[in-house]
């Protein structure tokens, strides 16, 4: 099985951007299209039905464009079981496309327990009836919050089945200073520096042929000087880097999220991309062609900021 | 919609015990009953219906002895389609049994993401088909790493609701002293404690009538001294306190997480309670009995420890 990072790597190079895609399901908002001929079914069929098919029309416009998903657990979970089964469908209709597919999913807990979500995102879960895979993702986003011993499943199955992780380091909401920005006493350092030291370390333990390890980080695209010493701290770990776009994140932030070889970062938008219609009922062709545009002037817009901090 | 403290302190003197049992799918652990008849169908079928059997003799039997049960997601996602079918059903079935829904989640994301975590397990979430109850619990377990603004989606989704939520604040894993003991220079002290004031500050926001808040916080049975600081710091939040028999922590410690009028604490055993059976063949009878047994005898242990901790 090979490692998270080096598929990743392959994926940005053949599709020569870092920028993600996010999908969001927020039902209110959708085109009416998504709902056409659903309406008359039993309330959870047409749930499962609409998000099926935005995501679908989103997944066959973007798979060429981006190297990966990112699946907001969240919206999935809103929506219960009918939400959850469209989560399971995104991501087999992502993966038939050829997309990596990133759970977010800020899950955590303790030992047995973290192993389990481990298991639900990244591996398989042993039963009597066999092993069962739950949710075939690539790749998860997890909380440091429990500490190392609550990482370590995650990684160890990240191992196993050549997946990956990014931890939260530094969000990009402005709440993220209440925790992560306290400086600690010993270190005199603020948290995220400490974790990014955690993860460099757990890094170590998912290296891939490139350099670059399957353990990566969340870095927001908002506080451009932590990620400059993020990407110090953490040299070998990919960012996720969420905030581009409607957060209120620019391109030249998130540059700076990037190492010097163009490589270590996937930049993610998910309303500026999916939700940037005005007219609820535009037509499904004039919708995939504007998700394209707006993803095409994101990676426009990245590949310049990423030039332009270089260069300087 | 009354208050979710003032529900839990009526289930509590009903009930007369703060223990609560946790309910975490382990398949490949279960007794063969839970099994009986299912094993020839489809895999998902034969999943769902053995979590949901073996939770249904598990709730029957002790719906009259505790207030609530608490579901630990990760072993219902680990299965799942199959295992979040067999959550909702839990809920339901403890709900239709008259026990508290305490969903053991420990989700966190910002902003609208918030939101829909919260609409997912507290609330409701909005739909062009209607208003959608994803999760039906009466509470969830919250992380604060992502700072105060991410909590107050559901601070004020409790309060609509008449629900409740449980900030993690010292969690019962070696590991949680990584991040949640780490002194913070400003203030000196550990973050569980700067937690700990905004768990209080935040429950100002959803206070009962018996005095009691509906923001509680999770505290580990197995730091005895921390619990002592943080049952002051919250005087009138509820703390579930897990880690009770399997991983070590004692009643005596349990017991140092009440006020003293008795009340302000939960006291939660999974894998003691549930999975104490030494065949695998054990008949359902048997298992129920043994489950009776279990959780009578962490009733009559917490009970004697908050007594003793209280004459002394």
């Amino acid at each position: 099985m090979s490692n998270f990072a080096d598929r990743l790597i392959e994926a940005i190079t053949a599709k020569g951007t870092s920028c993600i895609v996010g999908l969001d399901p927020r039902l209110d908002q959708m085109p009416r299209f998504a709902w056409d001929g659903l309406m008359q079914l039993a309330c959870e069929e047409a749930v499962h039905g609409a998000i099926r098919r935005f995501h679908e029309v989103v997944i066959e416009t973007i798979a060429p464009m981006v190297p990966a998903v990112k699946l907001q657990l969240a919206f999935y979970e809103q929506y219960g079981l009918a939400g959850m089964l469209a989560f399971r469908d995104t991501i087999e209709i992502a993966k038939r496309n050829g997309l990596l597919v990133i759970a977010d999913a800020k899950r955590n807990d303790i030992s047995s327990t973290a192993q389990a979500y481990a298991n639900a995102f990244l591996g398989v879960t042993p039963s009597p009836v066999g092993p069962i895979r739950a949710f075939n993702a690539d790749c998860i986003t997890v909380s440091p919050f429990l500490g190392r011993d609550s990482l370590l499943p995650f990684v160890q199955t990240c191992q196993e089945h050549g997946n990956g992780l990014f931890v939260l380091v530094k969000t990009s909401n402005p709440g993220s200073v209440d925790l992560q920005d306290q400086l600690i006493l010993k270190t005199q350092e603020p948290v995220y520096v400490s974790l990014a030291i955690l993860v460099d370390e757990l890094g170590s333990l998912a290296l891939g042929k490139y350099g670059y390890s399957s353990i990566g980080a969340v870095v927001g695209a908002t506080f451009p000087e932590e990620a400059d010493a993020l990407r110090k701290l953490m040299p070998r770990s990919f960012f996720l880097v969420p905030g581009y776009g409607a957060q209120g994140g620019t391109a030249a932030n998130a540059a700076r999220c990037f190492n010097p070889d163009g490589l270590g970062a996937l930049i993610s938008a998910s309303r500026s991309a999916t939700y940037a219609f005005a007219a609820p009922d535009i037509s499904r062709r004039d919708f995939s062609a504007l998700v394209q545009d707006k993803t095409r002037a994101m990676i426009d817009d990245v590949a310049k900021a990423t030039r332009e901090h270089f260069k300087s």
